[in-house]
């Protein structure tokens, strides 16, 4: 029998609170319609009595409602000393129109004689009377227990009574939250099954955990082990200071590894897209390396090794990628065999016979080129175009016949904006061209002559952006006369690629990889990460 | 009473597999000293069976050893059907001339029938002969269970057999390592607990995780509670995939919420500086919103919360910041903290008293730079001058008064061989000097014509070698056109030192870092045998 549990999102909230997120309302209203179709229950709007924007977002989400998630206001408990219908705050979450909305009170007494600055009394009192006049109102109401594991550890029996209050006016579910981050696992199975033991039977309990002490994710796993039957968290573990709780990592573990009813089974294949669609969104690189849905979660190094991987993957794998929507990926290094050549070639739609000679030609060619230090690791947009050639399906979209690069800051030492002039000559279908630009240093002065002079021709260029730049000298003891290792990232839209160029000339190595990064660009289809429909 | 635990460090092993780190052996000496210095007791080094620069890196440490660790060889056991005396990889880890060795061998009894293709009893033979051997040798072993607690779960009887086996035969600790990093931690704890009621009393366990289920920390605590005595890490969670247990995380937690004894208290407080310089040296940005260590962990926003926070900090904020060197941030209003300047300043062997108005002007030119992307963690010269100047103590050696740097590829656009012509001119006593030279690449040109002005008044610029060139960029959302930052590493004889330029045009970040690097190496004392921290 799966046992049920309600993922409660809260991204749109907390997680904007992550320094360096800043989302427009549409950007949201995207968010909120990718976690309605991923199947997530709850969505946590904002809070439309402290941001104006907020209540903007949810007047759309009136006129164009999602299909199946609740959509939840959030807000604070009422102001001390006056009754919660005359609070502006509590009237501003009624007008949100949603049929849950979630209210966050004080458990620990030290925040409520410091920081509220009234009496441990009052506050019960705003509980109860917050929570009471918002159900008469119609609304289901979540209770978040803030700072609750540490309001418990110093004052144990104020804090049950806060809950107690709360759940007695009415509450649908109590939240226990981890404000400040520091619980760890064990600390929260003995305070749950204390506050299970307290609590009248069948009360629901919730939990809300960040990442302070790295070990977010198993507080919450900690929690629903002790019967909470709900999860706050964030996808991509975005929040403030070090994050909430991943739902990326959350929802896997309970649901493929305890057997728990997170998201309808279809859906959990939608996982790692989600993640992607959601990081591109918010504008912030996707974490390579996230557990579950980063890119290198199921990668795997090595000849014989990848073998093995491909024979019987659960010996090397903890779960099935395909389950999340993510994929085993074969990294092309050092150690590359013909097996990594052969499964790398597969996962770029190309099928090679281990007996075709074009497969020991390209495995051959990857060797020399590393022996020279190129590294495709990171750098698949160049692996591609090289096996490509060696299948005789590299098309010539143009050709390069020299360039030059000049920068001149004899007036403007000190000066952070110097400039750099590039010329570039290249050919494209017969005809010459030649074209001069400017840019604030020599990379992005030969990058802008390149797209200068291939716009004509394909004006899609126009749409790539330079997103990285990352360099690297490969013989330490030789310093700036060794070779030098370039790997430019690149993205259009949604989609993201690397390339890599290597030269005792920085400027050489920079412009191999500008050149193909220019070239693989061209060769991609219009969109690659959907949002799900 | 304390309870004693033993870090082992894998930040040069498991820690470099991670996808794009990859480190020279003058990068794997400067991590060994660093984690040297900062009290860590183990420290693997590599495994000098499998890798020939690992061979080096341990040689380099026989002639100039660490301070208190012990540095660890990494190797499996004897291969199948010879006897360990003679198996090659064994006598390579007897070469690194280690007083620790660590062996790892299989636990799941599928990998050796299906991976090592040998019978059930051989692999124990192989373990008990390994370890046997090895000590004999003189010799203490650590033994790494390898999947342990998948080869547990599929087939417990013989994966206690093999630890039994390893117990039996003389390895002073059996490290349960997780190695597809899948197990979540309420298994970890009965696992381990009933690991020590299997093995004989006494027998010192140790725990090795990696992060595929977003559960690294909270697993290695989990082993801990139930007894182990080691924990294998990596600084930052370096690892393949999703890395191995953040040591960075693991160690706070262990040392300051549950008492265990990690490190020196001491040193406790190099831990973010440790982390952040590994980060650099390793090249890889790092993470703002790491728990602990990130420059977020501990980022208040303005406002009353920030009063209440100054008020009564451990309210809001898990432990106290300043205990493993990090430090509360006010993020709106990037608040002075001129005690960080004092601090830093010792670091550096400079005692300033903060009344001297020297040490403010350091303070605000040091957030101005911060601010446009300079980072001193990593060059402690480009610090220093910046001490000295705003102490009077800067001498004028020379004065740049432009520079030009010209790059002709049209003859060569596929030659690695391609040159650079650089013009400067500067003055050095009252006299302008011209002069222009060649090098593969803009930055060799630059360096080469400084050299060539400087040498008729300073001969020993022409023992100073340039050995490593890093670049990276700041805002990786505006790529070419971002700020560049430039860390560049000098030696001349015995002595190192490194600096760092900031720029949109990396040909000016790499100008300001050449310079005070020759500035630099200027003031050092003709004949020292200095080490430089």
């Amino acid at each position: 029998m799966t046992k049920q549990l309600w993922i409660y999102d809260t991204t749109l909230r907390d997680g904007t609170q992550r320094e360096g997120i800043s989302v427009s309302i549409e950007d949201k209203l995207r968010i909120a319609r990718q976690l309605d179709r991923l199947g997530v229950p709850f969505i946590e709007g904002g809070w439309p009595g402290a941001n104006p924007k907020d209540v903007q977002f949810f007047w759309q989400l009136q006129e164009q409602p999602l299909t199946q998630a609740e959509i939840v206001a959030f807000c604070s408990t009422r102001r001390p000393h006056i009754s919660a219908a005359t609070d502006p705050m509590l009237q501003a979450i009624l007008a949100a129109g949603t049929r849950w909305v979630t209210i966050f009170g004080k458990s620990w007494d030290l925040h409520v004689t410091e920081g509220l600055k009234t009496s441990l009394d009052e506050n019960l009192e705003m509980i109860r009377d917050t929570i009471a006049y918002l159900q008469l109102s119609g609304r289901k109401v979540i209770y978040d227990a803030e700072h609750w594991f540490d309001g418990y550890k110093q004052n144990k029996d104020y804090a049950l009574k806060t809950l107690l209050t709360a759940v007695t006016a009415g509450a649908e579910w109590i939240v226990l939250c981890d404000t400040n981050g520091g619980t760890l696992p064990h600390e929260i199975s003995l305070i749950v099954r204390d506050v299970k033991q307290f609590l009248p039977p069948n009360t629901q309990i919730g939990i809300h955990t960040h990442n302070d002490a790295d070990t977010a994710v198993a507080n919450a796993i900690a929690a629903v082990l002790e019967g909470a039957t709900m999860v706050q968290g964030t996808i991509n573990g975005y929040g403030e200071r070090c994050g909430n709780a991943n739902l990326c990592s959350v929802i896997p573990n309970l649901q493929l590894k305890l057997g728990y009813n997170c998201l309808p089974e279809d859906k959990l294949t939608q996982l790692t897209n989600a993640s992607r669609f959601i990081s591109e969104v918010v504008n912030l690189a996707p974490n390579e390396h996230a557990a579950f849905v980063g890119r290198s979660a199921f990668a795997h190094k090595g000849g014989i090794h990848v073998s093995a991987v491909e024979k019987n993957p659960l010996t090397y794998e903890h779960i099935e990628p395909e389950k999340i929507g993510n994929s085993r990926r074969i990294v092309i290094s050092e150690q590359a065999g013909l097996s990594n050549v052969l499964a790398k070639a597969r996962t770029f739609g190309i099928e090679l016979n281990k007996n075709n000679p074009a497969a020991r030609q390209i495995l051959r060619h990857l060797k020399e080129l590393e022996s020279q230090g190129y590294q495709f690791e990171a750098a698949e947009a160049s692996f591609e175009l090289l096996m490509r050639e060696a299948l005789g399906k590299r098309q010539q979209l143009f050709t390069i016949k020299g360039f030059q690069v000049h920068c001149d800051l004899s007036q403007d030492v000190d000066s952070c904006n110097s400039s750099a002039l590039a010329t570039v000559k290249l050919a494209v279908n017969g005809q010459d061209i030649l074209e001069a630009a400017e840019g604030n240093g020599p990379v992005a002065a030969l990058d802008a002559a390149l797209r200068k002079a291939l716009v004509n021709f394909y004006p899609q260029v126009a749409n790539f952006e330079l997103t990285d730049y990352k360099v690297r000298i490969l013989d330490e003891y030789s310093g700036t006369a060794a070779s030098t290792r370039v790997l430019v990232e690149w993205r259009s839209d949604f989609q993201r690629w690397t390339t890599v160029g290597v030269s005792t000339n920085i400027l050489n190595a920079s412009y191999q990889a500008v050149v193909e990064g220019l070239e693989y660009g061209l060769l991609l289809p219009p969109v690659a990460v959907v949002e799900i429909h």
